[in-house]
């Protein structure tokens, strides 16, 4: 047993675990065990292993060089890997991408993409021609039809997650583990496996300095997620330099710490078998996820072998005709891979047809012997929503919310849907009791208890944001994440917020404590500008309701917006419920709270805000001055109204329009002809005195918006141009 | 030497060194040893240490009670540990906070701020009197004027950084460490050791789970920072509830695999002389910064020790009365600190003061034999910035960047102007060839040489944003550290960029890669919301060159911005100089590039599609529309001008005015009349075929301004409110 250095300290167990799993490997793909295992040397020619990787290599050269070079030398480095995980490791249909119980493949080293995508080719999924593969690079000329993306794009065949800002696959792959986990847990039944899928994924050194990886890696240990395997591409190389440069840490070590079982292969650039008893052994361990240390070296058999410079540009000529001539191919033929390469890699495209006609048919056993878990799952699968949800939505009484903060409101809504809706699967940010967020102590996701579907995130914002889009990306509809913390700390938890809006991903994210009126933590926990990334995030709905009847709009918007993300944006304060609000109208994204044809002044608001508007504009009524209200909860669904409602909202007959809300205000200047708004950080002080001391409290905004009109003398305020209230 | 719990695999030689270091003590601080070690029974009374913990700990009581509450169970927790660090290991002056080489000491468990106050007081710090630890928790009604903020902030006299948002203490403690580093290799002589500074920084369990935090640690443990202690308040309790609900790592393992000392106190609530011993051993630590894991109970003593409950809210006047009664004071009187714990304490003032006084003399003697390096340190304590950098900027020709895309341009200017101003410091984060920006190989931060100034920080975007923050604040004006990553990560480095902004630090953010026209990457890797967000951050400079020109005004504003961060965004492709930019008016964040006081339209741009703005302006002229053009590099500088320049280059009377920008457009709205800009996500393609379906080349922004223009009839466009140009 000396294909895998195991360096775990348990070694000598491991190794007798190991001797004997490599034995039972032909239970798990028989088809392939005879030709690979043991590795025979044979004189004249190479064994099929060694064969697949030279063939892989030599069409991931041919791609890299095709348009002037690319990400070629992690994906060169890898591709004994690459063999090891499509030939024999996972199971998937290429014929059918979506089978549902497939294993998922992340590419959390996303830069890689030419190796996913050639694989993809070798094993005959049908989207992925040889035509498609010439078409990488081609990006540079004219990208607008190539399936061939820089880095893996969702909504392409084959592609689980859209990768390549670093860190995210990894806590994309933790997610795939949690909800295959939770349906495990909830479907599977004596004698029906129904949902087996284990996840792999690959990473290089740069994933593995991310903040947000390690937060993943941490909590994926703490949930002992055994059906998550971690390959690690150690190469040793990054963009600037030799690793050790940036990184000298003991990386086993330190995942053996977080609760990984951890193994280790020396050179993986070519052997195969190795990589296979490591990722067979893998199979094997109960209660960790698996970190398989694998050394390559970037570039490998080219000229740049080892160095920075193979991360990406072209590869040298020599070493590219050296490679073919080795292989037995015509050196100056490009885009061929020989028939005995094909037939070795398609076989697995029969195999996955057959696996997957096997688990149809098991299904279809299973709809006898269980009828009401069939129909679940059914449901889960189709993403269908129960319509019970949307009828609980329309019956809710949200007077009973007088005196609740929004995030309450909120809170109490979700503790009734959470039963209706099964698909809603997460928890948050170790504040779930500042948030208010309804979690059931039965429901916990626990390795005891893998159906529940409370989700304890810890403190990783990051994290929580780029797993919950590994949940949604394991079927869609299937799951409904929700994700909740501070709005504040959304700021930690954007780009992974941005990776589910950019992949379509439905997701529902609760953003309390959204204004400096909870005054008490201080600017640090204050936002006044992180609502303008997430109004300016294309495919993301904001919405900031500034009562319970609006936080009912919001969950119907959240549960119908299945192709993106939703963010509520959520009070920490009792503001109680507003006359006239309304959760058909606020699903336009802003209405008229109270009409006046012949106003003298619109103010528009939402949120937290909202409230002292209501009171400024009483003021403003008892002083003489007509004041109509603009409720806006959601700029997004308001952007998706016809011109003419949009008009019927916000006139452009001159007569001045103000936005009132304790952010920086740019993002209303479309809208109106003058903001009053912060500029600069709040203040640790009092919900009330900090809207004193800005000039956001009811007298304040009277005085300011008399002013205003003073200025304006009855003349257009929108020629007058945008105006910023002091 | 039981006193200690090692548990380092080299636990032998460490007791041996322990043993050995504690009867050292002495040297370091000998006014305490007598009374600290051993720690002698006393039959009749308390020990003075523990006496002055069961002081601290009611002073807690009393400010944690005094307005209905605070975070005070950490607080509680740790006073020992305070005692210990306050008492014995850190080098300070109560009498002067900002003593140039005194120890930083960073709570990073930032909600605990109440432990930094009491602690403030009981040594003597002039601004922390009993009357100003009575504002804590007051801001919950008015927090206008107390120094008592619900978190530390930096404006405060005795608070090295801002802190409360999790993580981000630990990650500043790592740049404070570096700075000292910097300035002992730069300054220390022989017989002079000038800077001896050490960072000390406490954490609780949550830092420890932030990706910002895990980041920052990995590159201390890489960079052999020996001068950093980090005191882990273990107390095993979140805000949700027990922390093995979320994390159940082995924390000491995983720091040693990070390249970290461990130390473990398996009871840190009470034995002073046992944090003590342990800090002292960490002072002889070569090569490795110091994690000590401190086992402390939550609100120990009190009626919810070891609870979540105990994590904020009151104590109970029970366990307050019992401990009130331990120490020998009234119960029923608040506030109270005996003049045995005072004079304890406030030994240290004078101790402080002498220290300070012994050092200053030092530097007059270094003064005479190290002339020039005492003007140079001089200097630097003062914050100046030679004179000779900005005759470098006002003399360098733009002419010579004709080629170069921005980034390349910013690469030459920071070469010049590198060895002229000693002060910056910091690196990218391993993307250095991509950003261009300049990086000398025999000027790299490292182990083997800490005088360098360029820091190589991994793929670590969130810490090395955060790290800066930590730099900037060893001293005002002491380093101007730089950052450089593409701009979408700047995403990922948020949180810590905001710190900065809100903290007043000075710091430069290179931003590469800010257009989709850097298409190959795709819409992962392309910003089109960032922008946004920048924007909207109060105190901290965006801005958007579009030639080598204004990158020259970039580094100007940057340069003279010292009380906040400027983040400068720069394009990947060579893009050329425009004719008619200018450093000096972009300095005032946006100019005429070309007037026409007859011009039908206005367009204004900036960056890369700038010039794509310029060409389309020509096709208008072509086409005899009037085109009048504007470079608004950034709204920040823009906003400080006054109201008539304002109205100088975005005129109100009517006339069209229309940006063009490959982000999405709402920033615009408040000075334009329409926008063309993005709506979606980017494309993996080039830049040029991006430009093209996007509708943002030249035909199609001549297209729609035309189509725009002929909408508006010649009407007033200002009237017809603002516009999205499809």
């Amino acid at each position: 047993m000396t294909l895998l250095e195991v360096s775990h300290p348990a070694g000598l167990h491991t190794a007798k675990v190991l001797r004997e799993h490599s034995k039972g490997r032909a239970s798990v793909s028989n088809a392939e065990v005879e030709e690979h295992s043991p590795p025979r040397p044979h004189p004249n020619t190479i064994n099929d292993d060694d064969y697949a990787v030279l063939s892989a290599r030599n069409l991931l050269f041919d791609i890299c060089n095709q348009n002037g070079g690319g990400h070629g030398g992690s994906a060169i480095g890898m591709a004994a890997i690459g063999v090891a995980l499509y030939k024999y490791a996972m199971r998937y249909n290429p014929s059918n991408p979506e089978w549902f119980d497939r294993d998922r493949f992340v590419l959390s080293n996303g830069h890689a993409a030419m190796i996913l995508y050639a694989f993809n080719h070798l094993v005959g999924y049908d989207d992925w021609t040889m035509e498609e593969l010439k078409g990488y690079g081609s990006a540079k000329l004219d990208g607008f039809t190539t399936l061939c993306h820089a880095h893996p794009e969702i909504e392409v065949p084959g592609v689980e997650v859209t990768t390549g800002p670093l860190g995210q696959g990894v806590a994309n792959a933790v997610g795939l583990a949690i909800a295959s986990k939770n349906l495990a847990a909830k479907f599977n039944q004596p004698g029906y496996d129904i949902v087996q899928s284990r996840i792999f994924c690959t990473t290089g050194d740069g994933c593995l300095m991310e903040g947000v990886a390690l937060e993943a890696v941490s909590l994926a240990g703490h949930l002992q997620l055994d059906n998550l395997v971690l390959i690690y591409d150690n190469n040793q190389i990054t963009c600037d330099g030799p690793l050790d440069w940036i990184n000298t840490e003991d990386v086993n070590n330190k995942m053996r710490a977080c609760g990984w079982c951890v193994l280790e292969i020396d050179d993986g650039n070519h052997d195969v078998s190795r990589i296979v008893t490591a990722l067979d052994f893998a199979r094997s361990v109960k209660g960790k996820p698996v970190f398989i240390n694998i050394r390559t070296v970037i570039g490998v058999g080219t000229g740049v072998a080892g160095t920075a410079k193979a991360h990406h540009g072209v590869f040298d000529k020599d070493s590219v005709t050296k490679s073919k001539i080795a292989a037995g191919v015509d050196p100056n033929a490009t885009h061929q891979v020989s028939s005995r390469a094909l037939s070795y890699f398609r076989e697995r495209k029969a195999q996955g047809e057959r696996l997957n006609a096997e688990w149809e048919r098991l299904v279809q056993q299973y709809s006898k012997e269980h009828p009401d878990l069939y129909r679940t799952l059914q449901r889960r699968r189709a993403g269908n929503i129960n319509d019970e949800i949307f009828k609980m939505i329309e019956s809710m009484d949200s007077s009973t919310m007088q005196e609740l903060a929004t995030r309450e409101s909120n809170g109490l809504i979700m503790e009734k849907l959470w039963p209706l809706c099964e698909a809603l699967c997460g928890g948050g940010a170790d504040l779930a009791n500042s948030n208010k967020i309804y979690q059931s102590a039965t429901d916990v996701f626990l390795p005891s208890h893998y159906g529940g579907r409370y989700i304890r995130y810890g403190i990783r914002e990051h994290a929580m944001a780029s797993i919950s889009n590994g949940i949604a990306a394991y079927n869609h509809g299937t799951f409904i994440p929700i994700t909740a913390t501070f709005l504040m700390f959304y700021l930690y938890a954007a780009p992974g917020v941005r990776m589910g809006a950019l992949s379509h991903l439905q997701a529902l994210h609760f953003a309390t404590h959204d204004s400096f009126a909870e005054g008490q933590n201080g600017p640090t926990h204050q936002p006044v500008e992180v609502d303008s990334l997430y109004r300016a995030m294309p495919n993301i709905v904001y919405f900031r309701p500034c009562d319970g009847e609006e936080v009912l709009a919001a969950w119907k918007a959240g549960l119908l917006a299945t192709k993106r993300p939703t963010m509520v944006s959520l009070g920490r304060d009792p503001m109680g419920i507003i006359p006239g609000t309304s959760r058909q109208y606020a699903l336009k994204g802003a209405y008229v709270l109270r009409e006046n044809s012949e106003a003298d002044i619109t103010l528009a608001s939402c949120g937290t805000c909202m409230h002292h508007v209501v009171t400024a504009a009483d003021r403003l009524e008892a002083a003489g001055i007509r004041t109509r209200l603009v409720s806006a909860p959601s700029f997004d669904l308001f952007e998706e109204q016809s011109e003419e409602y949009k008009k019927s909202v916000f006139p452009t007959d001159g007569r001045p329009i103000v936005s009132v809300e304790e952010y920086v205000a740019t993002t209303w200047a479309r809208y109106v002809t003058g903001s009053i708004g912060m500029t600069t950080y709040g203040y640790s002080a009092s919900g009330a005195s900090n809207c004193t001391r800005f000039g956001l409290d009811a007298p304040a905004i009277e005085q300011k918006v008399q002013r205003y009109l003073k200025e304006m003398k009855g003349g257009s305020a929108r020629q007058a141009g945008w105006k910023r209230l002091d």
